[in-house]
């Protein structure tokens, strides 16, 4: 795994321009046994050259037989190791829906639920309301609660799930979740997880809030209950920045890629929301910083809909923009995925991601085109996510000499 | 190495069948330059079809360049780093006898030695004495001996080897061996290795049977003294079962792999002791467990034995009885070595093993029939032995996803 302490002693700027282009879930399976992947059936044949030129091979996101939630995969790709860097997933939901999430911010997912007459929980998803209840419920709840001494900020996220953000000082994140995760049982009362002050202080806040929102709740045909789960404040990250002496650009159109790139200091490029803007940003960006994080968000997106022919096809349409990437004259380019989402599983997976590294000064290798089976031929194996970034900023010569 | 606290939260039952087909000792190396393997050798067309189906490589036992005594590789096979969950030699030759050992047991390694009139070594294995031999010693030694408060064992393995358990409360393992390793020196007296209360009073046990059994054996003509080596108690190891949400049940023949099958919380299958016995016992039991680990043995023994002929000839066996397991419609299926035991050596060695894993949603790749350098063209490349079963578990869809 990524040393910090070894590579942060290591590194040094030097003007060098490192590429990181990340196709969301790119991995995949052929739809039968002798059949192709989708990033092999894609006709790629700049990312093909690319692959021939550089180094290839095969990365594990989290461990082996293990499917990443995206959060984790990209802090893996960041080079921190996803285990013992845990971001609460409160903290990836509000992230995921753009929110600022300042340092002190404690952060839970909530979901709305259903209750019976004694308080019995009968659906933990309130029969899934539409998008549009949720906005209008988390509105309600925002203006019918309060919490003393601690702004609030109560924000929809998607059908029964919603964000609970508590901004003051103080306020611990050492705390149970209210979800007993099965029907019949009531949801249950937040508790402290350790003996600190805060979190006592905190709990008693919680519960607090949880009541007067039940009330404004109590007369809704579905939504009548809330669970919370998932507290979770800014994990304060080592500064990718610092670690690597590069200022870094994170180009990326959803909030939580976004979100993941800025707790690791990274900042965030504007741009007009297609994957041709985004590599338009890179062009207008490029003399400005000296690490760009590209993130293509379709392929996963498309993998999900278990849409094979149309996940290759945003494979190739990204594939056309690479000679405007090459054109920047950058002198490392890593292109993989976070995970694998086979158009066959409809899922995140398990599966190893192909990667190709090019760099003037990488080894050709076995690799002929940019694939699953040909990436396994290359010279580096079969390695974990979190090497990627030390492997590029080697190629960058961004590393000094290790010892005398 | 598997995390078991991230694999234990992520493992949920999903009423998928795995099955962990282990030939002891089924890596070998080539007789000549540009020979074959025994596995290469082997014709084995129902197995070669698996692995062009499946996702192969190749697994490290226990570290680069170090041979596996078979309990250690079977702990990691199981996904338990064998540096890390250590058992001591005792427990493992009490397991390899079909001991019942108990939580409290107390078991070490004896040796026979021979000692000269000045009571100094000048044969650490009593000249190898018959097994037949050590049954009538250590009958002797139960008999004429006896431990103050305290039941004790005296069981023959083999030749000169033989068991000591002693059972009780408070007895502890944190002792010195007697053996000094050398002839011309006196056995050395047990000496507790830490400060507690227990490991004094079982020092003085250990010393005092240990007079008993010399006065005992004065009079034998080669075994005349003895050495304790190994002491070690069940070392409670988190239980497979628990931490894979399976209910996993053990196919083998030997009581070492049943007593380490046990040690890890699987159950103990019967059945009639031949290979295709093992293989019904998989289809006799087939509704009731999870996961099955099925252990075939004389691969190792004929590769002890010298005899490439007769190890291939067992793999052919192994073959012939895959479309046995196969009809049970199995979801993943993993067929490996837990070491290697190449004819040429006749032992264990510290080469790489290889491995097919065969599931709807594995990967196919490069290799086209079961063997060592068929394996080194797979997706896998080179991974530790513990990564098998997580592997095993996500192709099941055991393993829910890691963070949001």
């Amino acid at each position: 795994m990524a040393d910090f302490e070894v590579l942060r002693a290591l590194a040094r700027p030097n003007g060098t321009k490192v590429v990181l282009l990340v196709m969301d879930g790119v991995g995949g399976l052929p739809l039968t046994p002798d059949g192709q992947t989708e990033l092999e059936a894609a006709n790629t044949p700049n990312m093909d050259r690319l692959a021939r030129e550089g180094s290839t091979g095969l990365h594990i996101p989290i461990a082996l037989g293990v499917s990443p939630g995206s959060g984790p995969a990209h802090l893996a790709l960041f080079s921190y190791n996803p285990v013992q860097y845990e971001v609460g997933r409160g903290v990836l939901e509000a992230l995921g829906i753009g929110f600022d999430l300042r340092p002190n911010d404690l952060a839970a997912r909530g979901n709305f639920c259903t209750v019976d007459e004694n308080g019995l929980i009968v659906d933990r998803r309130a029969g899934r309301i539409p998008t549009e209840e949720c906005v209008r419920l988390t509105k309600k709840l925002q203006e019918a609660t309060r919490v003393d001494g601690v702004e609030h900020f109560v924000l929809p996220v998607k059908e029964h799930r919603f964000v609970l953000i508590l901004r003051g000082e103080g306020l611990s994140e050492h705390l149970t979740e209210t979800d007993p995760l099965v029907t019949g049982k009531p949801p249950l009362p937040v508790r402290p997880t350790d003996d600190s002050p805060e979190a006592k202080r905190t709990a008693a806040l919680v519960n607090d809030w949880i009541a007067q929102a039940r009330a404004a709740l109590k007369d809704e045909p579905r939504a009548n209950c809330l669970n919370l789960r998932g507290w979770g404040k800014d994990p304060r990250l080592p500064q990718f920045p610092d670690i690597y002496q590069v200022k870094a650009g994170a180009i990326a159109v959803y909030p939580m890629y976004r979100g993941v790139a800025r707790l690791v200091g990274m900042e965030l490029l504007e741009h007009g929301g297609d994957i041709e803007d985004e590599f338009a940003a890179l062009n207008a960006h490029w003399d400005a910083y000296d690490f760009f994080f590209l993130h293509v968000k379709p392929t996963d997106s498309r993998g999900e809909d278990g849409n094979f022919e149309a996940k290759v096809q945003v494979i190739e349409r990204v594939d056309r923009l690479i000679p405007d990437l090459m054109a920047l004259n950058p002198d490392v380019v890593l292109i993989t995925g976070d995970h694998s989402t086979p158009a066959a599983l409809r899922s995140h997976s398990w599966h190893p991601v192909p990667f190709l590294l090019w760099s003037k000064n990488a080894m050709p290798d076995a690799a002929q085109s940019f694939g699953e089976r040909e990436c396994a031929k290359g010279i580096y194996s079969l390695i974990p996510a979190t090497e990627l970034v030390p492997l590029m900023m080697g190629h960058a010569g961004r590393l000094s000499r290790f010892g005398a």
